[in-house]
């Protein structure tokens, strides 16, 4: 016996007949925040390589590269599978890839499209060259270098150069490219003054190794990191030659919530919930809860409902809070806490433009973590 | 141009060749919690429904019910669609439904099994019956009550009888059944003594509805309810005649955190992770992250390494501290903070005997959370 799911919405549909919990993005918000980031990164001279694991969307990634992006970056190899797929030339797997299912895949895609990718040990790379050598195919490589989050990435100077000893024994298969320094800590310090000197901070770690790399006759062509909470400094800090935010094209509650600086990007994603129990004047209960949206950077945020709030998340279900409440059957738009994590537990997005679906988006990167 | 992503794991594969971030289950403990649940209802005379919200897999469902479990529960209508599919005849919505699309599948899988939902609010009755009548099917309708979670659900008897007046209107498609009382915030108190008496006080306020209905003669045949953390107390408590408990089968950190009474579940569900960085001496960098875990009741814990703890979670990365720590290329065991959100980020569960691949199961259910 089988069944067909009713697709939750068709093109012409108004909003309110989308089915819930839906992801909805609107358009032309959207489209603001791609086109004033893209003029940024032009006016400063910088290449715009935005994260594809904020939307695990190819079409997001199509709209990008045509605004002036120079590719996408992906954060998992099998994450990149589906936007080679769709077209996109030119992807960096902005982390590290250790074991050989993965590297083969990476590999095989290189045949296909311009593919980098990052190492921060010395054993990461002859295992990297083999699987090239085995596809007949090559990569760009970066060193990534930890600039402050204690994360991936070697110290300083000393070990990128031991690093680009054992990139060198394999010109056939790898060609250095630069360094990666991200400092995904940053992105949310929520006061503007504490968020640029952290920012300045990070750049001048960037720099000194730059620096000592220069000094010793090693130019780096590319230097590649930044994110949407330090964006703004890191256009302007001459130390990035590219730039790599992810969120600024959404904007979620998290990212809503730090005090912005000049560049202000819009909300632009949505979770279309709908109110399924209301048994008293204090809340109404909608039907999107951790199963629709992540919730670890905190709770959605209830949107053009001044007066309610999105109180208790628990798997399946929100309770509203405040007045005037909706009613039984109301749909309710919620701004995501964090979109990244959002974005990977659904399948579609539902896109919209004045109120009414232009197009439905398959999230073809959804679960793709390997 | 298209790539084949390759399996994480084939059948008969030992566990250090799956690869990661992947789901695994250990069927020996998961079989053990199973018959160690199934025996405790048997003996208190009580059905066992679990709850399918947690697992989102037919294949767990079947062993559930092939151990006696009378049917499953399922948080949302699109979830239960593939567990009717794959032959589960009886199952129980635990949760309002509003809209038309919604009801119109409800109604469509009643042609197919035996199908109750809930209802807390009379406006809720006659589209549901009308969706029934429009399919030439009929369900079975459950009042909800709130016995303190305060979340969907009636204050009390005098509301569940103006439902019920509304029930009786449509005998063709409605039959009342009985209650459901489910308090979600009692599961979770880790002190024994106060997890037993919250448990008794919401089984007390239950009881408290069914007498006051007895004296109005009406008989409730089924009064449903209780999870993983209240069990032991619902078994015995003398109120309810199901019960709906999901992570038993699994046990997630959060469970695992409280403190036990008599009625103990093994840890059966993990996230098999590799360590993808590793710069110094410090930490160890994992591969997954938000992804692939639930984190938002808490951080998952490293299985089978003392002193090792996960300690930093992000969107794909996990930062290991403590020592021994992993090195670059191995293997570790996660057990996740939350099991339902866990499932719902995955595609496939393999599952393991003995330390070897034996099945691989579809979360079928995964995303339908419509």
């Amino acid at each position: 016996m089988s069944f067909t799911i009713p697709a939750a919405a068709r093109i012409g549909d108004p909003l309110a007949a989308i089915d819930t919990p839906s992801l909805v993005l609107d358009l032309d918000a959207f489209e603001r925040n791609l086109e004033l980031m893209q003029a940024k990164a032009r006016a400063a001279g910088l290449a715009l390589r935005p994260h594809a694991k904020a939307h695990k969307t190819p079409q997001v990634a199509l709209a990008q590269i045509a605004r002036g992006a120079v590719g996408v970056c992906c954060q998992k190899v099998t994450e990149a599978v589906p936007f080679v797929e769709a077209g996109v030339a030119d992807v960096h797997i902005s982390n590290e890839v250790v074991g050989a299912a993965k590297l083969a895949l990476l590999a095989q895609l290189a045949r296909a499209a311009r593919i980098s990718v990052c190492v921060d040990d010395a054993s990461q790379v002859a295992p990297l060259a083999a699987a090239c050598a085995a596809q007949g195919s090559r990569v760009d490589v970066f060193v990534e270098i930890n600039i402050g989050q204690d994360r991936c990435g070697v110290a300083g100077a000393a070990e990128v150069l031991s690093i680009l000893h054992v990139i060198s024994a394999h010109p056939g298969q790898l060609s250095f490219k630069g360094l990666q320094a991200y400092q995904g800590r940053v992105q949310h310090i929520r006061p503007l003054a504490e968020r640029r000197e952290a920012a300045l901070a990070a750049g001048a770690r960037t720099k000194a190794v730059v620096d000592a790399l220069a000094a010793q006759g090693v130019a780096c062509p590319v230097v590649t990191g930044g994110g949407s909470g330090s964006v703004e400094f890191d256009l302007a800090g001459g130390v990035y030659t590219e730039l790599q935010p992810g969120s600024y094209a959404f904007m979620d509650a998290d990212y809503g919530a730090i005090e912005a600086g000049e560049l202000r990007f819009e909300h632009a994603l949505f979770v279309l919930s709908g109110v399924m129990s209301r048994v008293d004047a204090r809340q109404a209960i909608v039907d999107a809860g951790l199963k629709s949206m992540s919730a670890e950077s905190g709770l959605p945020r209830v949107w053009g409902r001044e007066g309610v709030n999105y109180e208790v998340i628990s798997d399946e279900h929100g309770n509203l809070r405040g007045a005037p409440l909706p009613v039984l059957g109301d749909k309710v738009l919620l701004i995501p806490g964090h979109c990244d994590p959002t974005f990977n537990l659904h399948d579609e997005l539902v896109c919209l433009r004045g109120g009414v679906v232009e197009a439905i988006w398959p999230i073809a990167a959804r679960g793709l973590s390997r």
